[in-house]
């Protein structure tokens, strides 16, 4: 169930569209110095689905501690007000001693975080800031827009996700038309790359077309956006026919719907094939909608869905490739 | 929590010390052909922990169908039987038609397969294999040893699983004396690199010695055992000072104790660190087990600990090094 593999590994590698695996395909459009993306493509991901918080800025009316909740309250310009908890804002602290700004990492430890702190003083700064003064003295000052983004209503919390993980999925059975682009034009321009990607992470599978026949396509294609991963089968492998065979698919024999690498314990997640020489008579290539087929098994079969979850099989692999291997892992078939 | 690190990539990357990371190790140990342990190998495991199920020839002295259950019913010389469902038979028959032997891979698709057949006559054969003839005319040949090493019975399906997956763990506190071993000699002797990546897979970490004082030991050390994972750091990276740091660890600040790369979809399992050139004040090495941390906890505070396991807290990792980055990810502290 190849959507079950590459669900595995998409989550990771194509988050926000600016995660490693998407990076280089935007940083042509990037403006020097800028390491995060331009608000231009941030709205590019909200035509494409990504309900992100408005990136308009905010402004902060009032301020007040509730000491009772130990929150702070925050009343916003153009209504709405959002609730921070003491002990989120002190560890949260954006001031150097508390962050190391060009890592975006905090250097607080947890052993000197009061998770019990009250508040001795909170107040709205003329930039607009939430200016906090802790009982042991520490000051922290909160941008509007920072603190905006991270309000811990139900509402903002639900489209922070959506910005951060493109949860937009499309699960699809055979109805489905298989995106395509055209692979030079990924390699080209960076919008086309990242609707591709975008394409990818939403349906599973893209078709892409007009790679020269000849080995290397593969390569190029994972460059222009991260890198490949090394595997006990090489960097890229031919799926071809092949003496004393170490892999079903290297055999002229017909190729059930499998997921690739189980033995592993991480499963391959975005795998690019490139057709080099297509079989004069068969060779076709088959797909199913894991999760798809999951959920159709889970409402008509739901006896046979709890086996398929909760049974661990074993899968092994072992053999003589890259270097020889022998693999071997207990996996349920639905995970 | 190192040991947590350690142990999400441990378990695929050192299985039966014949893995993918392991096999380098072992390989010039091996008889020419042989893509397997030797048994001289495995005895080595089982004095290390393993008890894997005994390599004696076993011999079949009875062999019945039991309609009603649908099973196979082999009694064994030496005492001692076991049972084989009809269906699971079918679907493992290990004959040229339904196992490519080369692959060690199934070849019969499970639409091909009737997990309702019945079985027309079982036999043991002059050369002690249990034969079957399917109602469909096909037939099964099973070696001794090849069922034995199967049997369903708990104590079987405990040994095997203790065979193939080397479970013998060994938490730590304070007390630990941290196993050491030899660079060099994991280099060039095979039974020191088994010796090592063993201690490693028990105790989840180990301090080796002798390595010289210049760069390229870590690559030496993993080339000799598998291969680098590739990350948004490089193959390899150098954990020092840097200015504009893209990360907490690059700084003289002090590092407290972490889980290395959480915003990752799959954290690395083994890390290699070697000290080229140690501070003249502080750069000690801290480690923690996670999970006797974890147990402890479990047992001191179980709120906490389920709170833990619970709740997802985000993870995220920024900046440029091999490539640019903007890496989110959603976890438990506890996994």
């Amino acid at each position: 169930m190849w959507m079950s593999t590459f669900w595995r590994l998409a989550r990771p590698a194509l988050q926000r569209s600016t995660s490693a695996a998407a990076c280089r395909a935007l940083r042509a459009c990037r403006r020097p110095g800028r390491s995060g993306p331009t608000s231009m493509q941030l709205r590019g991901q909200q035509t494409l689905g990504s309900a992100c918080v408005p990136l308009a800025q905010h402004s902060v009316r009032t301020v007040r501690a509730l000491d009772e909740e130990r929150m702070v309250e925050v009343e916003w310009e153009g209504g709405g007000h959002s609730l921070y908890p003491f002990t989120w804002l002190r560890d949260n602290c954006q001031c150097p001693l508390c962050t190391l700004d060009s890592a975006q990492a905090r250097k607080l430890s947890m052993l000197d975080l009061d998770v019990h702190t009250g508040l001795d003083a909170v107040e709205v700064t003329n930039d607009n800031k939430v200016s906090v003064l802790w009982p042991d003295r520490h000051t922290s000052a909160f941008d509007a827009d920072w603190l905006k983004r991270r309000c811990f209503s139900a509402a903002a919390r639900r489209a922070s996700r959506e910005e951060l993980f493109l949860n937009q999925r499309h699960y699809w059975d055979s109805e489905l038309r298989v995106p395509t682009a055209d692979f030079q034009e990924v390699l080209r321009d960076d919008r086309a790359a990242l609707d591709w990607l975008l394409a990818l992470r939403r349906v599973g599978v893209v078709h892409l077309t007009g790679a020269a026949t000849e080995r290397g396509a593969v390569a190029r294609l994972a460059e222009r956006v991260g890198y490949l991963r090394l595997t006990f089968y090489g960097h890229t492998w031919q799926v071809q026919d092949k003496p004393m065979a170490n892999n079903v698919a290297y055999t002229s024999g017909k190729l059930g719907l499998h997921t690739d690498y189980p033995a592993m314990h991480f499963a391959p997640g975005v795998q690019f094939l490139h057709c080099i020489s297509a079989a004069e008579e068969g060779g076709e290539s088959e797909m199913v909608d894991g999760f798809h087929m999951a959920e159709l098994l889970r409402r008509e079969d739901p006896e046979a869905f709890r086996t398929l979850c909760s049974v661990h099989v074993d899968f092994t692999d072992t053999g003589t490739d890259y270097c020889d291997f022998m693999l071997q892992s207990k996996k349920s078939i639905i995970e």
